[in-house]
């Protein structure tokens, strides 16, 4: 079983790293960019077959080590 | 709209960040991780409307600054 974990900065926290992608893609010459983000995107191939141990499962790594929930969202899904 | 980019490393491509995730979390007691992988998920508000206009943009912006296309791949979403 496959999960896939979005990390991704609460809305009202600051994020310096999108704003120097939106700046960079400006002077490329790319116009219309209201702003960027940036997150992680971790992919988890895991051994347990059931999806709620393995929900639970990454919704403790999330809690405990992928994603600081202080000024971070994370979002998981799980595929076959 | 808005457009999600989810960059990630070619499969035969090393990834030592996923790697070492891995490790932290085996060493949190995590069982069963076969692996990781980690890479990025950028979100960008545009001012477009059009679909097709707004999804040309977003991936001229991957190939020039956004994706390393050499060892990276990337898949574009866009949302209204």
């Amino acid at each position: 079983m496959k999960a896939k974990v979005h990390v991704r900065l609460k809305s009202g926290v600051l994020d310096p790293q999108g704003k120097a992608v939106r700046h960079a893609l400006l002077g490329l010459g790319f116009a219309g960019i209201e702003s960027v983000r940036q997150g992680k995107l971790i992919e988890i191939e895991l051994s347990e077959t059931c999806p709620e141990r393995a929900y639970a499962s990454v919704e403790e790594m999330c809690r405990r080590l992928l994603a600081n929930t202080v000024i971070e969202d994370y979002a998981i899904a799980l595929e076959d």
